[in-house]
């Protein structure tokens, strides 16, 4: 049986790299590629992604995974061959539903709004930005379509990001959370004096904040043999492999604070990317098990140690030696409270970590009413701006700063927002859990040590890829299922320790 | 018989784009990805390069091009889809005689090679290379035999870079060459002090000569929403569709020529490829026709304008802008000068106009005898320092700045370098040849008005890209075939004029 495992191994692989061609032109499409190469572009990315998909969904596929089931049954379960076959046998199954066209025009659709999207973005329209939303809707409803065992077509778009997971579940647990945030909400909102994040406001040049997240994420991590920072007008992490790791992150010149937190962020993103095993290279496991896993890790990064107290104390001479002027007089708990300034606020990536859940609760909601036929699309922008008000208080100016600002939908990305959050409540999860195998943790951060971290992550994460399920995943690292209640606990802890007391 | 087409153009089409794909990966490789995703990269260039050729070569393909015999003599020769079908049928019957296998492995061979090779360049140790090199050669000698139809296996390789031309054909204009070149070289080393160069000799950063490079180019046709400039270790230019160009240089801090002329270089190849018509866009005739034509256009601009008298009244100013210190008291005939100094030096891509073809004449016998079983490579570093020696007089301290100094072998361009003399030579007879056309040339260069000589190449040459054979296009740009005489008499024109006459 092992020539026919070979086999399977080898088509999936021509598949898989592929798929990686076609990343490596995305993440060239966003970073690198002069506008006017956008229309042909587009066209290339549909190719790939056709081929891929028809490679993938080959009959001959189907039959080698059909004469490796005994064989799969032979091996321990957990064994990267076991999982190749498990994995591969699940994504073929829901691949097959999908017809090649299909996969292709929702590819070249993509690729084409997110052209509509930067221009409408710029000009704040979003009449520029309809005409492909529509069209990224409408074969979406013909890809849940494919799908009927989903009785609600938004958990065929949620399956895609975090298998297994319903749009039910997501409202259980966001309702949850609706019920403790916005009284925190309500508490910064009346007690902004008691943080001041002024220090991170002033001018900072693009090419010295390059220095300091690279000082940084150098210390999580980063190694410029392997991985590459660049611009992009929406960060992301993407890799063509373990040891080529693509972040991106923007630089806003008069706040200090988005491109350092980004570049932490994007960071915790390529950790994961780069800690799947080796023996998986190449292989559609090679890869973060889910977004909301992914997530977790983008988060522990970003907020557990990049918006802790010790992390400051490693972290502010780095930030001296950059910028003396701005942070030569400033101490450790200035710059630590700075670090955690809420408010709320209109952009989600900007947002900190009380209000973050309210902008991805607001996404969920509308995401289901324009799947449901509920909302017209054209009425978008009215209902973005009514629930920006019920949420968080507050009216975009424009188009720009509210229902244009992310770059999800115009890739026909619906049912990716509610993992953000997930990663939140996930990212508190695992961190209570580490608390126990790193007694020393709080010690090894303020001195810049990270290596335990990443190594404690890598093993009970990392290096499983996408060999389990996301449930099977969640428990390994983080010892049970999804909870809100560690993230809560955390977050109205921090939220007191910087605000005063809630009576 | 239109449907029948259209499935043709659809599945070259899918075919194109997975070339470009591997493009843009090894434009990536180049210039882009960190070092350690290189063993990785060239699995998936690997991967993309079989997929691209098995499709190419797919039954199915010639089916159809059999079926569109009678379609194809119905329509305009010279129209772009009966030149469609005529090219496809010969790349078609050429890459039939190729193994699926064999493709793949050079591609992989290539990558790695390429790897050892800037490893062992970095290192001045060709024993690092030579086990790669020695893969290449073997597996070209299996791709020439894939062609029993070429008594000369050289002839083989040689077919892929300018199609029906023969080693002989190329030998007997390098014989010409060499019956005249060597005098005037002669002649120059005996007159060096009449051209000082010292004025591109200096401090001159990087950011500035980058600066300065695009200053110039744009004038020539780079399109900052349509082309990139990038650095990478060998310039080459490249692309992903016609309006998306991409060019490469390198800087050299203490010699500003260097990126200068590259520039100028890589810009002339790149205006050939943004010139071909866009209705020819994602075809495999989109390119341009074979690599001495690309070559004359690279030269067209680096030498016949970018070393001319006219050029340096409109350039010098820009020059002097960017470099006040250095070129504030410089006038033209002294900037002019030194761009045409001439001597005897160990680097091809720094060679001057005179010497630059006996570089190339070296490397084709080189290449004739390793491919002809008659030198051992690991005796490959000895033979080029005698030619060195011979044709040169010159012996390169250590086989980086000898056998080691271009990229061509690494990726296994045997018959590759021929085309760059070739290409000084139509050079001048396609600069001959638009004098009739363009009286006013000198005074438009010398205001910095390219878009006349632009549109004369676009319209004789440019569009067509690979419509016509290159004995087809020669005729078309230059009026007549392949002829060493033009550029004979221009150099020994230029020499005479600059370095006094020969008695």
């Amino acid at each position: 049986m092992e020539h026919v495992f070979d086999e399977l191994k080898r088509s999936l692989m021509e598949v898989q790299d592929l798929r990686i061609a076609a990343g490596l032109m995305s993440w060239d499409q966003q970073t690198m590629m002069p506008p006017r190469g956008a229309a042909t572009r587009a066209e290339h990315l549909a190719t790939l992604s056709r081929l891929a998909h028809e490679r993938f969904i080959a009959p001959r596929i189907g039959d080698l995974l059909e004469r490796l089931t005994s064989y799969e049954a032979s091996l321990p379960p957990e064994s990267d061959d076991a999982s190749l076959i498990r994995v591969a046998r699940r994504d073929y199954e829901k691949q097959c539903k999908v017809p090649a066209e299909l996969a292709e025009e929702q590819a070249r659709a993509a690729s084409q709004a997110r052209v509509a999207w930067i221009e409408a973005r710029r000009n704040a329209d979003f009449a520029i930005f309809l005409p492909y939303l529509e069209r990224n809707v409408e074969l979406l409803l013909e890809y849940a379509a494919c799908f009927p065992e989903h009785a609600d077509p938004y958990d065929a778009l949620l399956d895609d990001y975090e298998s297994g997971l319903t749009a039910t579940e997501v409202e259980t647990v966001f309702n949850r959370l609706k019920e403790v945030q916005p009284a925190l909400v309500a508490h910064v909102t009346a007690h902004q004096d008691a943080v001041d994040d002024a220090v991170f406001w002033g001018h900072f040049p693009a090419e010295q904040q390059r220095t300091l997240s690279i000082a940084i994420i150098e210390h999580f991590g980063f190694d410029p043999e392997g991985w590459r920072l660049d611009i992009a007008p929406h960060p992301f992490a993407s890799k063509t492999s373990t040891t080529d790791i693509r972040l991106t992150t923007r630089y806003n010149e008069s706040h200090l604070a988005e491109s350092l937190f980004a570049g932490m962020h994007e960071c915790g993103h390529g950790l994961y990317e780069a800690g799947v095993s080796p023996t998986l290279e190449r292989t559609l496991l090679s890869r973060g098990c889910s977004l909301s896993l992914h997530e977790s890790q983008s988060r522990l990064w970003e907020n557990l140690v990049g918006r802790s107290r010790p992390f400051w104390t490693f972290a502010l001479p780095i930030v001296r030696s950059v910028f003396p002027d701005q942070f030569g007089a400033v101490d450790e708990e200035t710059v630590y409270r700075a670090a955690n300034k809420m408010h709320p606020s209109l952009i989600r990536v900007e947002a900190d970590e009380l209000t973050y859940n309210l902008h991805i609760i607001l996404r969920f909601e509308l995401e289901r009413e324009m799947i449901h036929g509920r909302l017209a699309l054209r009425d978008l922008p009215e209902a973005w701006n009514a629930k920006m008000e019920q949420y968080l208080g507050l009216t975009p100016p424009d188009d720009a700063h509210g229902v244009l600002q992310d770059i999800h939908w115009s890739g026909g990305g619906f049912g990716y927002f509610p993992t953000y959050a997930l990663g939140n409540l996930i990212s508190v999860q695992i961190w209570d859990r580490l608390q126990d195998d790193l007694p020393d943790l709080t010690e090894q951060m303020s001195r810049g040590e990270f290596a335990p971290l990443r190594t404690w992550l890598g093993e009970r994460l990392h290096q499983h890829g996408r060999k389990f399920t996301p449930r099977e995943t969640l428990q390994k690292v983080a010892g049970g299922p999804l909870d809100p209640e560690p993230y809560l606990r955390y977050l109205t802890a921090k939220v007191q320790s910087l605000y005063g007391p809630i009576r």
